[in-house]
């Protein structure tokens, strides 16, 4: 696969023009993001991706095809007849994992109930 | 100030209960996590915030009421008469720090123009 082309450009963005901004372009809506986490988990299939996230059918649909479009996930055929395809973290899209990694430190101590995340 | 209430249950989640999930219900719009980074930047005044964020007015009114609400953001007063307060990042706002910059690490690898981001 060839890498994507470059997707923001900087004095476009309605802001201070910084790299933050232009990755919330690409990632900045909660289901992009979890989108993500759920193929780095495993979940290849739109089905799992949607059980995953527990996103709208439709609002998950636009997020994926974004993603593609942006580079951060492909998608592959795994099935001729019907023809089938499911997604794929891409270089870009394995390179989120520290960003989900970040969020997950900072979720566990602060936006999750502590009775319940100190439960196995 | 004393530390907020938990924000989050996880079992009342859409989706897989997750602490990533649970973090972006709280910073999960990009408007949210745009203004964390201005007040980070020293941006405390509304007007300065919506300036370096590009938001929509209402909306960053929105998300920072939020925030507050939250207990990333807290106001302080700087004026009497007429009264007035800004914000400022509190604990949990400051240990976003880390998400942000993974956030500009990926972007600037893979979502900012290249030629432009070479340019100083």
């Amino acid at each position: 696969m060839c890498q994507p082309p470059p997707v923001v450009v900087l004095s476009e963005l309605p802001g201070r023009p910084c790299a933050i901004a232009a990755a919330l372009e690409v990632v900045g809506d909660r289901w992009a993001l979890l989108a993500v986490r759920e193929v780095h988990l495993g979940a290849h299939r739109f089905s799992d991706v949607l059980a995953g996230t527990g996103a709208p059918r439709d609002r998950l649909a636009a997020r994926l095809k974004d993603l593609v479009a942006a580079g951060v996930l492909e998608r592959r055929p795994y099935q001729d007849a019907p023809p089938r395809s499911d997604y794929h973290l891409t270089e870009a899209g394995r390179e989120l994992v520290p960003v989900l990694a970040a969020l997950e430190a900072w979720g566990r101590r602060w936006a999750v109930d502590s009775e319940e995340s100190a439960t196995p």
